[in-house]
């Protein structure tokens, strides 16, 4: 059997019943790297993640897993990439646009992609057949990116201008003067938003491959492209350029490119 | 008869049945500013204010009000201040984090507070007895700031870094220095944050009185502090320091005041 639409709302419920009790709640805060930098590791996280990869090996014992937390195991040439909780930043400080994050490549490549934010009951989601957003017991809504073709309409969401370091932070600069809105601090959320038609392009730096593989087929599925900044495939990662358009996205790394 | 809790919660009530169902569904934006610069304005903005305003009129036709789309209504020494969408940035582009903000002034001091964010279906307020957040149906929480003291774990949030100019800009960022984690983009919703606990600072530049009128009450009654960046009273807006201990407000003061 192919994982489906249904196979994956399982995997958020799995998901949500870690994060979302511990979620406000405060609690244990690791730190990743140490006193000199500030990466936050909840319980949540790790409990998210294990639960996650449980119901994938129980299911789906051949394929293989990448996750934030706890790594890589070997399969075939069907992966899961997770990320428990992207947005840790917002998790810790309250705020309802963190999301759980499980991307499905197929030989390398997005095919199916979840995003889900428990708090606000919302289940962004790729099954293949398209993007939807399913909330609380509600039906799913096929979701569509707004068809933005020029700059100077957009809307241009990144996580922290102070992110982009070298010729990437004027280029940067460049394209926020070039459109009508930007706007900071959101992580994923920000791509659930262009999936879902409601902003225009999403641009972030260094991203790993966990913290975009569930985003590629929601946006791709929407009718939304995203590459890397050079315009290669982002399953990988890295400097990442998610737009509503293929115009808008053309325009957007043309700026970027310099 | 005084305003009490329920009269703050048939405000959000008002609100809410403007705002919510205009929220993700497209619809106008004007631009108040012409063509040079963004400054949405939604029909939920001015019709979320004209509900308020009606509400207001019809219990205390004697008090004063103050609102940002429809200016100032003369009355007695008690006032009402209202932003019917604080985070309009936030509500064109999809994100929960936006809130409806009343606040009620006697004699020019902050008595009372609401802030209501309907898609969560959050308000937070304060009626003079304390702070307080209710969900949905659910019991009413009382919320008390994190007792932190030190700069060195605190967390920091403000809506843009590019707000700040001239002296002030280095010294936010020699704060951001100090801190353990800063974070972009939240508007109202990071002073809500703060009063529940899991935020522990809040600065911003050249705010309105609507902008932090009833954020004021919230924040004092829930323990922490909020002046303007020299130490005055909050009520008229302008740079503003919000904390959850006096310790840590005199310490981001010290820095930002340099």
């Amino acid at each position: 059997m192919e994982p489906d639409s249904t196979f994956l709302l399982e995997l958020a419920d799995a998901a949500d019943r870690e994060t979302l009790p511990r979620f406000r709640a405060g609690g244990g805060v690791d730190n990743k790297l140490g006193a000199g930098a500030f990466d936050p590791v909840t319980e949540a996280d790790r409990a998210a993640e294990t639960a996650i990869r449980a119901h994938i090996a129980a299911r789906f014992p051949d394929h293989a897993i990448l996750g934030e937390e706890f790594g890589e195991r070997p399969g075939n040439l069907r992966q899961w990439v997770i990320d428990p909780i992207d947005g840790t930043r917002a998790f810790i400080t309250g705020l309802p646009v963190w999301g759980t994050l499980v991307g499905h490549y197929v030989e390398g490549r997005a095919r199916l992609g979840l995003m889900s934010q428990p708090f606000t009951g919302e289940r962004f989601y790729a099954d293949g057949a398209g993007a939807f957003l399913k909330r609380g017991d509600g039906a799913p809504q096929q979701l569509a990116t707004r068809k933005a073709e020029r700059l100077a309409g957009a809307t241009l969401f990144t996580t922290s201008p102070r992110l982009f370091s070298g010729d990437l932070l004027p280029r940067f600069e460049a394209l926020e003067g070039a459109v009508r809105l930007s706007r900071y601090g959101t992580d994923c959320y920000a791509f659930a938003m262009l999936a879902a038609g409601h902003v225009d392009l999403v641009v972030e730096s260094g991203l790993k491959p966990y913290d975009i593989a569930a985003l590629i087929a929601l946006i791709e599925q929407a009718g939304g492209v995203v590459t890397t900044i050079s315009g290669d495939r982002p399953e990988q990662g890295g400097d990442i350029v998610a737009a509503a358009t293929p115009e808008l996205h053309a325009a957007a790394c043309a700026i970027l490119v310099g």
